[in-house]
């Protein structure tokens, strides 16, 4: 199976658009790249429309607007990784042949709301009876993580720093990023605490965006002559949602899980994985997602980012377009960022921020504190 | 395809309950049923979570508290019809070679918040922007709907009494039914209204509940020697939110559409339905539906009431276990209660409310007045 077309919109605080014409618009630009009109099914990815929005039924309004009325549409949601996941629902129904070409499209709005509100629709990620009740917000749990791993494995906070320097550098190029301004170290060491240790540049925004890609078989694609990137690996793999019941906090087992049956699908293993679009939502999480996926030892994660072995060029470059942190995290709609930023790497055209060589890409979602983990395994097909 | 396992938890308000637990007791059951104790996906269909319970992040942790930790589990939405959307992903999934066995869950907690709250959290299944913000209730909508029928094809109000009242009879044998006692035309027509001319007896009740299905290759079925009921038929198609932006109201125009793509796979016709549990949500959409899926002209449905053909025996038995009017209608778990109500009636195994011979069964989720639905055929298959 192939992705056949991308769309995206810039994130950034979209107040003059509605979820649905922001939906609407990346469908037709995913679609206008593939030179298609109409698929047979459209997948939404969304988390806080019922919250934020009071919009819910969002696969038949999105479709609607997208000029499809009539398609199969639904929404699917699995927290920050449910754009993640409506590719994976697509690329179910392509596999299974209920479909030839399907939309994946992930949509977030979460300025239209005061902060507050937004910072506690996004608990419901968690546990909300034993992490939301005690008035831990998503930032909080975050803070639990990385102050653990600081104490465990002797790290300043100041380690991190090259998470947000390299995805803040890569973004100066990426014309649809929120962030395109470069940061510096010492930048990074002076930034406001959020919630320690996790301060404002360890952390990615809130914002507004979409995303989508058009699916089909290969053979669709080779006979229609379109520019095909193959997916070669999908999984979903889970965890106990709240902190407290996982075995071992400081490992992402979902995301473990999660990689090695994507690598185990494609016959790839992180040697073998040219780019690494991971969920750096907190700098915590691109250290423990490193881990997770093989590219580094249980405490080492972080050491990726101080020897620069995440840059371009780099030994396994990530957040090559900005990443979660300075491309903006839309939580619904950044699966399909990372898979579009992705896909471009692979067809050769990300401009500035192309990677010279790419050939095999990985993206890895992340629903909650690592309860809910989607990776997809992307390769170049060349003719 | 087939449904080798169900599970049901009665519809009631379960205050002792929370989301996860409720959606779990329905996964476990449903697996012991099958005889099976891990599936390796579970998809779950819920609308009002995140607006209700400040929770969102359902799969995961409905997996979790199944005792499943670590299998995909993602959350569906399609409004009133996410139950039947889970199912339909489910059978994407097995389809799909994805995975052998999987469950599908239907869970709704509506009854944790004011009955104004519950109301406003439902209005998101219709357009936000041009319906909530205007005022109009999910009831309000209906009444429009249903004004308009008694207009145009000159029905009295009460020519809808037949629907409620096969509801509740039928409903009086099924234990996990919300209201077990039969009305008479009599009570319908003295019911107070809600918003004239839909009364409190054309409704389905505000209510919580869980229900779930285990779905496998028929193969499978076979090997294990399971109990199996063939899906024959699956279909989803949409319409506009807005029931301003419909070409016709009064015909369910996505319920023609899913319905018709279901016949062509099944090979099934409207007269081959021995049962049709329909999304008798409020009278109107009983007519509708009936006139939809072709078992009535358009303007003819509610006379299929109003002439018995409705009730265990007629020509096209609906609501046999009493239907989302009596046996209640907690929304994102609607879809699946059907689809176990109508499993039950295809093994012979639905005690009091058993319909002799019954060999194929249709069951249709409608989200939002009309805009997603999901409609599928069940077939009982004899050794």
């Amino acid at each position: 199976m192939s992705i056949i077309g991308i769309g995206q919109l810039p994130v950034r605080e979209h107040w003059e658009r509605s979820l649905q014409v922001m939906g609407a618009e990346a469908v037709v630009r995913a679609l206008e790249d593939a030179h298609l009109e109409r698929p047979e099914a459209l997948y939404v990815g969304n988390m806080l429309s019922g919250q934020i929005s009071g919009q819910e039924n969002l696969g038949a309004l999105i479709a609607d607007h997208a000029g499809l009325r009539g398609i199969e549409a639904l929404k699917i949601e699995a927290a920050c990784a449910s754009g993640a996941a409506a590719l994976r629902i697509g690329y179910g129904a392509v596999a299974g042949g209920l479909h030839d070409v399907v939309v994946a499209c992930g949509v977030e709005k979460m300025t239209d709301a005061l902060v507050e509100e937004t910072t506690t629709a996004l608990v419901s990620a968690a546990d909300a009876i034993y992490e939301g009740e005690h008035g831990l917000s998503f930032v909080a749990l975050n803070a639990l993580l990385m102050q653990r791993y600081m104490y465990e494995y002797g790290y300043p906070r100041e380690a991190f720093a090259g998470f947000s320097v390299n995805a803040h550098r890569n973004a100066v190029h990426n014309p649809n990023a929120m962030f395109r301004r470069a940061i510096s170290a010492e930048t990074f060491a002076r930034a406001k605490m959020v919630a320690a240790p996790v301060s404002l540049l360890d952390s990615s925004a809130i914002a507004d965006g979409a995303a989508a890609v058009v699916l089909a078989p290969t053979e669709f694609a080779h006979q229609h002559g379109l520019c095909a990137v193959r997916i070669s690996g999908s999984a979903v793999a889970t965890d106990a949602v709240a902190l407290h019941d996982r075995e071992e906090p400081l490992v992402l087992t979902a995301a473990r899980r999660s990689a090695e049956r994507a690598y185990a699908q494609s016959g790839c293993g992180p040697d073998d994985i040219d780019l690494f679009e991971l969920h750096d939502a907190f700098t915590i999480m691109a250290a423990l997602s490193l881990e997770a996926c093989g590219f580094a030892e249980r405490g080492q994660g972080v050491r990726l980012a101080m020897e620069d072995a995440i840059v371009p060029g780099g030994r396994i470059p990530i957040s090559t377009m900005g990443g979660l942190k300075a491309r903006g995290h839309p939580v619904g709609a950044t699966g399909l960022y990372q898979v579009v930023e992705a896909t471009l790497q692979l067809r050769g055209e990300a401009g500035e921020c192309q990677l010279p060589g790419c050939r095999v890409a990985m993206t890895q979602s992340i629903g909650g504190s690592g309860a809910n983990v989607v990776t997809h395994i992307l390769e170049r097909m060349d003719a």
